[in-house]
């Protein structure tokens, strides 16, 4: 190819300068909704001290996608990835074909999301050591050239346990390693009670999450995860996945905390990934 | 249950009067970005001369979500459901639940969405008359209590007819109808070349499509239309997608078609919708 259109993040290594906008990345950080990341992106620059100059601000890079956002702080890139598999998996193509193109090395990729928790309180962060899909397959499968091709979803060990020696003994809050459950649909694939329709009771729901607890694990329930790992994993990059729950699925469906409660709840991981950030660039 | 949070749409059964808000809505057309949809809303306005007070302007009503946005225009709500399976079925839960709780009579849900074309030109309109996905199954497969669950993906025959009757001898474009393939990822799902990783030819990829076309009628590929029939026929609710082709993916896998005319082609569904609207609303 003369140049690679990565048409959902509206750049080009034809039409930018991939290598001058972004070699010096060494941290993508992803996460679903374009607010969440526009807030990590100002939260961050805070942190690290990262300096822009007067009269500037923090821009969209991606604003002309339509699509995702993106956002850049020194060596920091926060992006959106939308809900669900099939979103997070179109960024991360294009985002690696990025880090490829901007010769960045050795980017880390983190995702701070949100989850329902299993058997544990609203507030809760997760640090995912295991992903599997609905079906308790450790594996991404993508239907490819009409053959089902698996890729192993898996998270990189050490940086588990070094996200979670950052946890503070003073933290308001539990920080918890588990594995993390990666659905393709919100309510019946999560067991809710509540979507538009349901075909099973109370009591299928209920035992389907206890087992999940107990014979499987299964600490969290988001949607992104699974090609989330097995798509770093295939490109060698070292990835963590870093979630809040909004609430435990043992006590209920609906999502019904209050808005600031919530946006507190949502920054935790986000204060996370900021100390491993600060500890490696050894910021103060 | 006291109250029904639609979470994902910042909008709910106990903090809004659904019936007075949505009560009207005759239409649901949705779409991938917040950007196309709220150009569709300002269109249909003017198309359907709907008026609003000197002084007000159209909001998005689920502004709040951050997730998906929303406008509502009278009888149309035009609403965005991003991309992939997952995340418009999230939509799909929560509008259907929307239009249950205000008490909406019998609304038709539109999909206006951009899609790749096998042996179509660029520009083309695909109305869908089946779906399927990556594997040819005609099926919305949901793993669900760690059960697969299958629902069909029918489309109404009747309102394809209707579309195709709409279509203008004199538009500087075709309109034609055909099987539509979703896939759950843009890159290797679709046989591209140029994804993040490719473990197939050039030869592979070709043969795939060639048959997609010559053994299975498929004419267009995108990412969202089996759950979108699925869940609106599970529902009892009248749906039709009609999707604008962005390439032909028998000459390429890049989509490096100049904006304004992407832009100009992205227009074609929503006058071909808003023939329609206009036919049922009665104004000429």
């Amino acid at each position: 190819m003369d140049q690679d259109i990565l048409y959902h993040l509206a750049l080009g290594s034809g039409s930018h300068d991939l290598v001058e906008m972004f070699g010096d990345v060494k941290f993508v950080c992803m996460g679903g909704t374009p607010k969440r990341m526009e807030d990590f992106a100002h939260y961050i620059m805070k942190e690290i001290g990262y300096k822009i100059p007067t009269g500037t601000q923090l821009m969209d890079i991606s604003q002309y996608s339509y699509r995702y956002c993106m956002y850049k702080v020194g060596p920091v890139l926060s992006v959106s990835h939308g809900m669900g598999t099939s979103s997070v998996s179109i960024l991360l193509h294009e985002i690696i074909k990025l880090m490829y193109h901007a010769k960045c090395k050795d980017p880390i990729f983190f995702r701070i999301g949100t989850c329902g928790g299993i058997g544990i309180e609203g507030g809760t962060v997760v640090i995912s050591d295991n992903a599997v899909d609905g079906m308790q397959d450790n594996n991404y499968a993508v239907a490819t050239l009409g053959k089902i091709v698996k890729r192993p979803a898996k998270l990189d060990k050490r940086l588990v346990n070094e996200l979670k020696a950052l946890a503070h003994s003073d933290d308001p809050y539990d920080t918890v390693t588990g594995t993390t459950m990666c659905t393709t649909d919100f309510y019946e694939g999560q067991g809710r009670l509540d979507g538009a329709f349901c075909e099973y009771t109370e009591a299928d729901k209920m035992e389907f999450l206890k087992n999940l607890k107990a014979k499987h694990n299964v600490t969290n329930i988001e949607m992104e995860i699974v090609p989330f790992a097995a798509l770093t994993h295939h490109a060698g990059i070292r990835a963590a996945a870093v979630c809040v729950a909004l609430l435990d699925r043992l006590r209920g469906d609906q999502i019904g905390t209050p808005k600031d409660v919530m946006e507190e709840w949502q920054s935790r991981p986000q204060v996370l990934i900021a100390r491993y950030i600060k500890k490696i660039l050894q910021v103060a």
